[in-house]
């Protein structure tokens, strides 16, 4: 029994699709009952997630079942919505933009193809989780070394596809995708970049082929299904170090993220660096109520109360640094010599060899500790995120703390940012916690919402990635001559899926209003 | 006068569309002699080049005028073919892949834009070229280094369209572009990344905008125009370092290629290495007949005989080193300690100090004198590269190399070769040269190429990058699913450019046979 249908689909023509997906995959991979389909909604959404609900769930096995599954949704004019594992947290997870459309889970496509421990680099199904990897890299002592993003249960591919970011040299997840396997919306299927020469021994060695290169058109977009990808990974280097930073004062953002920014430009410091607020750090191992019951955002007060007992600042930053021992040490000593005399104090490195037990985090061990901070506000906890992109200037990122942190305060939200420091750029997260089932943080939340989007855009930053649900509003800032880019975006859509079946929406695409 | 139309359109329709696109760019932007036309012909070209003849010339100076052009265009059919300054030097220069195209000079769009100190990058158009942009960073004086190629005559943008390569840290010339205006082939302009926000202020400071990527799209194809493009450049270092390693033995580059590949995946060599053979050397400063005029390919006791007097190995290799000095140093000693043991001598390492005058070719400073290398036959010089993608892998290249060797001496060529090693990669380019006026040479480098192409093809490796001549040929070699990947462009490009007015098989795009 299905409650909800594919958008301009009958019930009739649904029901056959459905039998015609079940002849495909079997009828155990085709799921439509309430229950099953409300275990695929939104954990996190604000309510009851129903707005983004589904009309089933089809879980294909192979590239040819997706296949044959396209050219069926095309016969009926059934939207899908692919998902590698439908962990895309805080941006929906599982859930399709638009209501109704049939979720493809690809999460049985879940086998490592190849890892090449001399070219450090692997092919993968979209189903294989970091955790996957890691324990595969692991069991098989491959002197391989992964990035993963703060919450790990997602996909490798999915959280590259949406341009994910780590924190290790790594950390640009979709840059580290090298060649694809693509089911196109037709059901044919093409492999880009040196793949496609059908005999190739170089697919994951280079990156652009010849001709256009299609791998960042398949990211964050809806013009094919990602069915095969290859990853580039670190090679395991002989000395890890570590050192945790915490600037004391809230102004400190100005100078520290210059000279972090210019260390980082420099390749002293060879990834990018999460420098964040006192309640990210404290909501991934308490509750606000350990804190403070008052009403209204968290005063200042009490994160100076915090930073003292958590031995926080008001930035907390941590930066890993890999490579031969002679290069890491003498990276550590830049590093000290650009930010004691700023910060008044003495650095602690921690050093590894290769082989000794180390830290995870400078590792790229997979983890789930910063979904913790869910739970913050008490509750059936949720979370969404909120993420432009800053250049990796100290005041500009500054002014727009201050200023976004007031924006928290006139709703009652306690102020949690990240600003995660590219050579260039900064992609800022400020996350929006809430709970579920209370009205009030949800109201708070979507007005913050808009502030946000609007303050963000008078100051010419735009957002890299976005809810399922603001989808179309963020599209819509990217207005350039009267949005061009959408419109090219839509003419390709258009050319390549005439019937709109893959994620009608998805950033913006193809959205049916 | 004209004595060649463009293809489908008649006499009077070119004089039509003549007419208005002398109204747009002015009478003296647009040229048809034969003097004029012979001007823009391959000086390079295999013979008089004239299969590669256009109909016309338009230089226009602005965005707008190449809107109207299109437009223009579009109403008489007329293709065009853009170039930048038409340096594509041993792939075509400015030549069209179908003859009768009119060519697009931008090259009165040179306007430097914009220089950000701090971030590191700049706004240019594609008129811009290595030497106008070095001067302006001198004449400034400002602290950024650019990436050059070997011969650096063309246009900054252009050679990263092609995918051009450097040996500098920002040697991956198509990396380091973020942000491109492009006018679309109906006369749109759209702008890619975060440009598509109207008042971005991050438009060189991120590449992926929100959804997809296009700028790789617009590289090696023909969906649009580059009027304006971001380039990233290098911070100038605080300390810079050179050494020459000269491999003394053929069989040398088995291992080297391996340890210099391994370098170069762990970031202790910053840039993609060039390797290359004793004539690609000695073809910068000497020609042939300084040290053989025998029948057949210069036999390898003359080229030891060269080794000796030049003091090259069979393979040349230049590494530069750059960042602080503790770093610097502490890598220097990381490459001796690689390299030394197998080369049985000291490495001789230069370190130059910021500010100190250096080497240029460390630096990024543009140069004309890899192009001498034209002259090794005498006569009318002419070359062609002939350029795979292989796996960085010492075996692998060797064994190529080997082959290829002896296919250049099967037909009587001296054998030409660099290896750019990358972290995965290699980009082999084999330069084929000849006297454009000698059917001898001619007609075994014709041989020569299909010969290559054929063995590359074998191995599974594919070109990056081709001569006009060649290119729907190497497109053929991406044959994964019968050409899905060309039918996909294919399809994009009719729904781009339904007339195919931009640059029509261009990459094996669009192309009329």
């Amino acid at each position: 029994m299905t409650s909800i249908l594919p958008r301009g689909v009958s019930d009739a023509s649904f029901n056959q699709a459905l039998s015609e997906f079940r002849a495909i995959v079997g009828n155990s991979a085709v799921l439509n009952s309430d229950e099953d389909r409300q275990s695929y909604i939104d954990p996190y959404a604000m309510g009851d997630g129903k707005d983004h609900d589904s009309s089933a769930i089809i879980a294909p096995a192979s590239t040819e079942e997706v296949q044959a599954i396209v050219r069926a949704a095309n016969k009926y004019k059934v939207a899908l919505w692919p998902v590698s594992r439908g962990k895309n947290l805080g941006y929906g997870t599982a859930s399709p933009a638009e209501a109704g459309n049939v979720i493809l889970d690809l999460s049985r496509m879940d086998k490592i193809l190849d890892v090449n421990e001399k070219y450090a680099h692997c092919l993968l199904e979209p189903g294989v989780g970091f955790y996957d990897l890691f324990y595969h890299l692991q069991e098989k002592k491959l002197p391989l070394w992964m990035s993963v993003p703060g919450n790990s249960w997602g996909s490798v591919i999915g959280n590259a596809l949406d341009r994910g970011i780590g924190y290790t040299p790594y950390g640009d997840h979709c840059e580290q995708i090298c060649g694809m396997e693509v089911v196109m919306p037709d059901g044919e299927v093409i492999r880009t970049g040196m793949g496609a020469m059908a005999n190739s021994t170089t697919w994951q060695n280079y990156k652009y082929g010849y001709g256009p290169s299609w791998d960042q058109m398949f990211m964050q977009s809806n013009f094919g299904i990602v069915t095969k990808a290859g990853v580039w990974l670190q090679p395991e280097p002989e000395m890890t170090a570590k050192v945790d930073l915490a600037f004391a004062k809230f102004e400190d953002a100005e100078w520290a993220i210059d000279i972090l920014a210019d260390l980082r430009r420099r390749d002293v410091i060879q990834h990018n660096i999460v420098f964040g607020t006192p309640v990210r750090a404290a909501s991934t191992m308490s509750q606000r109520a350990d804190w403070y019951e008052g009403e209204g955002a968290i005063p200042d007060s009490v994160c100076e109360e915090m930073m003292k007992k958590l031995g926080l600042g008001w930035w907390n930053a941590r930066i890993s640094l890999h490579g031969h021992e002679g290069v890491v040490k003498a990276n550590a000593d830049i590093i000290r010599k650009a930010l004691e005399p700023k910060m008044g104090k003495e650095l602690e490195f921690q050093f590894w060899a290769k082989g000794e037990p180390m830290e995870k985090a400078a590792q790229g061990v997979p983890t789930t500790m910063g979904l913790n901070c869910v739970n913050w506000y008490g509750g059936r906890g949720g979370h969404l995120g909120f993420s432009p992109v800053l250049s990796a200037d100290g005041k500009i990122a500054f002014d727009y703390a201050k200023k976004v942190k007031s924006l928290y305060q006139e709703v009652g939200q306690d102020y949690y940012a990240s600003f995660t420091i590219g050579r260039r750029h900064i992609n800022n997260v400020g996350l929006i916690l809430y709970d579920r089932d209370d009205e009030t943080t949800l109201n708070r939340a979507k007005k913050l919402i808009d502030m946000l989007l609007k303050e963000a855009a008078s100051r010419g930053f735009a957002e890299y990635r976005s809810h399922i649900s603001y989808m179309d509003a963020i599209g819509d800032t990217y207005d350039y001559g009267n949005h061009a880019l959408r419109r090219l975006n839509n003419k390709v859509k258009a050319a390549l899926d005439p019937n709109n079946i893959i994620a009608p929406g998805r950033n913006g695409i193809g959205s049916r209003k």
